[in-house]
């Protein structure tokens, strides 16, 4: 492809905008639709093609990014156009599932359409930056083709052929981060019963969140052998002991608990079963067999 | 306090022999106590003294550093003690509730014991590098006093009189580091169920993670005007609407959402109160306004 080979970008949410103006910054002749036209006018003044219908974006090029709200949107979207995408490469960075992934993966191959699908780790200032990463699986060849035009939006990571496995490793990262927001939310509301300014204790909590995060090497590496017993330094038992103060300081404080409180019964479990010697990253194993 | 004023440390389980571990390189005469004596060898090999009884250890010198288990040990190990320590200055810094520390130090006032009340942020290991730091609260004529030894162990800081503040800080913290790995459980165990290396996804989520928890000051800014609305590029609705995925996601591919599902509902009320249009941050106000 060349460096400004042409694109269509469906959906002009805070997302679709960011990734077409990202298109449009990088030299590429970029034709844009919106469900609300409207939407499309910012864009068009900084270069951009509005197509009055989907078909008409999608025929604009060889390459069509779609970013909508949700599966529903895309399948809604994309159904009636099948015959026109024939031939080109869709490109789905609309957040879904594994699952989600695949059945798109197969709608699209009985229609001859190469699919790649994508999950966008950045929020949208980010597209365009190199704090932007991009997680794609499906058609490789159609992938490494778009390849150029693709990293306009941010870093291009291709994690395998199967067309679901962006959306695992998206939904997985996607995981940590809302678990890790949970836990700030807690924080800040506890702070806040005692008048201790939120902005005074965020900085503390970042620096410390950074580097409880570099742990998580050693926690993967856990998971990979099986063994939760090595070189431990804050056993689960203790861990299991000084829980119990997070849950009583938000009942103490008359703040909810409830983000935190479903760790309490998987540590409990994990005692229960002989894992109390051992690190609490024991707890994965216990995700994986529900009780 | 000279620099190599003596100590005496209670509770030799993993943190408190590296608390002992770190005055002993620092120089202190250190004596040290364990209900079960037989921890005590490694650190009398070091050059530490063992105390045959608590009553032995705590007149050893001025500075009285207990860590043990919990609130109940350290009553249960200091109760019979408190004539003994009348003069002289406890720093306790077992993990505990604000209300906890509160309790102790007004035991401690009517014994004419100075209290300080602590939170340790670091593993065992870190203890005495510059990864470590410990938060005090409580008489801060002691802690000051006895800050050049205390500092021994890491950074020193001092969050306030009140000697429930040192544990507000320190349960907010873990809250936050606990909603960290909560997640990062949940991701290992998603990635795992598709033979992605959990080794090789690590880095992805550690720098994902610290990219992440980058927007901490921004989420505790809202907190702190109260106002959810300004410079929006994440909007509470879209994130409710991907979060379902998050969910279906762990269904489809067999582990259990437990860890993440509380997220869920509080996305639902913020969305259903009004908040659709604002930063999810929001979710801190109905923690502080249980349902
Ligand atoms: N914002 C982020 O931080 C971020 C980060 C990573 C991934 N994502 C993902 O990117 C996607 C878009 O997010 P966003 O932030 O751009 O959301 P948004 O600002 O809420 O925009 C939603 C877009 O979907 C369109 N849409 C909704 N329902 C539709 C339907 N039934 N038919 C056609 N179009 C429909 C909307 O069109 P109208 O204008 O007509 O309503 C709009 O273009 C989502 O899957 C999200 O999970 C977002
Ligand atoms: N390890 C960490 O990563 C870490 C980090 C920050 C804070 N902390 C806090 O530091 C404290 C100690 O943690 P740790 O890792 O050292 O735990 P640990 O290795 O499990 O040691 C527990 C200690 O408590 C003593 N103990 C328990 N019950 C007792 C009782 N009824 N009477 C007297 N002594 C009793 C034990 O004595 P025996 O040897 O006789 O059993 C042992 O010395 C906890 O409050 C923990 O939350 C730990």
């Amino acid at each position: 492809m060349s460096s400004n080979s042409p694109v269509a970008v469906l959906g002009l949410g805070a997302m679709g905008t960011a990734l077409a103006t990202a298109f449009l910054t990088g030299g590429h002749p970029t034709t844009v639709w919106n469900r609300t036209p409207g939407k499309a006018v910012p864009l068009v003044a900084l270069g951009a093609t509005r197509a009055d219908d989907v078909a008409a974006a999608v025929t604009a090029g060889e390459l069509v990014v779609v970013c909508l709200l949700d599966h529903a949107s895309v399948h809604a979207t994309l159904a009636p156009v099948a015959a026109e995408l024939a031939g080109r490469t869709l490109v789905n960075l609309t957040n879904g599932t594994p699952a989600q992934a695949r059945e798109t993966a197969a709608w699209a191959a009985a229609h001859g359409i190469a699919y790649v699908d994508g999950g966008i780790m950045a929020v949208p200032p980010g597209i365009g930056t190199d704090q932007a990463f991009v997680l794609y699986s499906g058609a490789e060849e159609a992938f490494a083709a778009h390849r150029p035009t693709l990293e306009r939006l941010g870093a291009a990571h291709f994690v395998g052929a199967d067309a679901g496995l962006a959306a695992l490793h998206d939904i997985a990262l996607l995981s940590g981060m809302y678990g890790m927001f949970a836990g700030v939310f807690h924080a800040l509301a506890l702070v806040g019963t005692e008048k201790v300014p939120a902005t005074e204790f965020a900085p503390m909590l970042t620096s410390w969140i950074g580097a409880m995060a570099a742990g998580i090497p050693h926690m993967a590496a856990q998971v990979a052998s099986g063994d939760y017993t090595d070189g431990v330094v804050s056993n689960a038992a203790m861990q299991a002991a000084a829980f119990g103060n997070l849950l009583r300081t938000a009942d103490d404080q008359g703040i909810s608990g409830e983000l935190i409180a479903p760790l309490r019964p998987l540590l409990d479990r994990l005692v229960a079963e002989g894992g109390g010697a051992g690190d609490v990253t024991g707890i994965v194993e216990l995700l994986k067999k529900p009780a």
